[in-house]
């Protein structure tokens, strides 16, 4: 187990060793380490080796010009310069929250950014300002629309923040595919098969094998089949990819450039970079923020008091999982997998620093 | 077969005989015969008995005084006063719009209204001003939360409509449950079961019985089962609930006011009757309205000249099945159940109206 401080300050580093500025570093390594502790590791550290191969081979920026290219009073178009998809976002998500405090909502959309980890960071920057915070990206293509046999579509994350009084937060943060790619590669190793209502093989039949992503398959939208509403979590990622990648002029669907290096990027690309969407509602903008937080203490306690069903301990409300998790993990240190050990060691050796520092 | 039109002036006809004004009425028809147009008769006049029963007894006015109770440049908060679901609704989305012609994007919360009919209704408001369209509603609890017995939430739909250029608009509207009251019912009517994934009994059990709602069971959340990832359309389903009825002051989750009539009000409610949320987002406010909508029409054609799964005939866009349907029923005149054309019937004999018109 490893102190989260440490591990901090071990990615600031490693990116300022690939010319990342020290504060950039600081924010990129802030929202690897708050997966860590949320418990969403497939966005933390192991993502650092790709972020860092990306960097050096000169696919990702350390120094971006991250430059407004439009705006009215609640929205504006963002260019990341092909950034950090972390550092372009926090200065996205802080330009979003700015203008909800002017004009009552801010929304802004974001072109030629990358990777950025955990949508539920940016959406949770919105809480201590009393606004409710929302996020978006769209992602590699792994996803078939219903229907579809073809990959056109990335698990397109959705996060939403809403700040309560005496309760902790409510924080909805989820794919908007079936299952995560992450599931599917533990099953694989396991030799385990998946339920039918997560993958398809290359012809769109459905599958149970957790391996049939490499044989040209692919995941399924949340809902599994058309019948169980596949056509929802279609809708879903849709939305999302429009927002992200058409509002902005990013790539959309089956365009979005890869996040690992050992994939190469395509050329003649229809848009810039990978997209994202921000949003920040200002409570006091439809009514006094204290009697929302109260009203939501309300709620909150509402879902959470329910009857559980046969065999279930509790109720939970969306974010408690991840901040049950973050307060475990916060006394007790961050546990990384053996595979993400070995790789950090790797590249500790050669860039020549200790690890853990 | 009915014309569209003859139904439209039997709606107006029936709801001025309630003091409903003559231009609310024609708001209202409108909002049901797009219902019937676009196949989802669930919305479609098979509501008007109920409507009218409401207004009757009072539980709906027919003349709201539809008043701005706070606002800034994008957002507001609307106060429906209690009147039709579909009159508020209109109001509520134009304002949504003008705030968006001038501050870029626009943000409404309704308070006290009623039940809506459709709600790509409204998103689709947008389409013509070159906006993005949002709409989403709570309604009636009949969907449990994962790992809860009780019913806190409502199919709580999700509607975006988004505009093209020579192609046909994307409009997603969804409910957020893994399916809904009309289908069961319908299962229930022919004596099939339901296969699993979509309700469970009184105690949180997995149930394949159509009629389990009439003995305390609840519908899911899409997704189904937990493992399945009903946590994601629990997600969906709360937000929807939080911007609707917990950002607006109206009653949220177990708290939605009956929309049928037979089902009383309960008394000591803590909010005011039924929410939405409606939002616009100009798209000049992010870049030329005029290459997003030719880019769409990329993504559209992307997306619908995907590979078919095996054994289906093509890949369909949101907004699709609807949008087909609506140019058939157009064409072919709207059918009417035969449950719901004897209560109209009932309904015209004691209006001493004729039926059709």
């Amino acid at each position: 187990m490893y102190p989260p401080e440490k591990l901090t300050r071990f990615i600031e580093e490693l990116l300022k060793k690939q010319q990342v500025p020290e504060l950039d570093a600081c924010t990129a390594a802030r929202v690897l380490i708050a997966a860590e502790l949320r418990d969403i590791p497939s966005h933390g550290l192991l993502r650092l080796p790709d972020y860092l191969r990306l960097l050096k081979e000169g696919r990702i920026k350390p120094i971006p010009k991250i430059r407004v290219l439009h705006q009215t009073p609640s929205t504006a178009l963002v260019d990341g310069d092909n950034g950090l998809g972390m550092v372009v976002s926090v200065k996205a998500m802080e330009l979003a929250m700015e203008k909800a405090e002017k004009a009552g909502s801010g929304w802004v959309a974001v072109q030629n950014s990358n990777h950025y980890g955990i949508a539920g960071y940016y959406a949770m920057m919105a809480l201590e300002k009393d606004m409710i915070g929302f996020c978006m990206t769209n992602a590699n293509p792994l996803v078939a629309p219903t229907f579809s046999s073809d990959r056109l579509l990335g698990t397109n994350p959705i996060a939403v923040a809403v700040p309560a009084d005496r309760e902790p937060p409510v924080v909805a943060d989820f794919a908007t595919s079936s299952i995560a790619r992450g599931k599917l590669d533990v099953l694989h190793k396991k030799g385990l098969p998946i339920k039918e209502g997560f993958v398809q093989d290359k012809e769109g039949n459905p599958s149970t094998d957790p391996s049939v992503l490499t044989q040209g398959g692919a995941i399924l939208p949340l809902g599994g089949s058309r019948e169980h509403g596949s056509h929802k979590g279609y809708c879903m990622a849709s939305v999302v990819d429009i927002l992200s990648a058409v509002l902005s002029g990013a790539n959309f669907g089956p365009f979005v450039p890869p996040s690992v290096a050992y994939l190469p990027l395509k050329p003649n690309l229809p848009g810039k970079g990978t997209g994202h969407f921000f949003g920040a509602l200002r409570i006091d903008a439809f009514q006094p923020a204290s009697n929302f937080k109260v009203e939501m203490d309300r709620w909150i306690k509402t879902f959470r008091e329910a009857s559980p069903a046969k065999g279930q301990p509790e109720v939970m409300v969306p974010g408690d999982p991840e901040r049950i998790a973050e307060e475990k993990n916060k006394k007790n240190g961050i546990g990384l997998l053996e595979k993400v050990k070995i790789e950090l060691e790797q590249i500790c050796k050669e860039e020549n620093i200790p690890f853990p520092l």
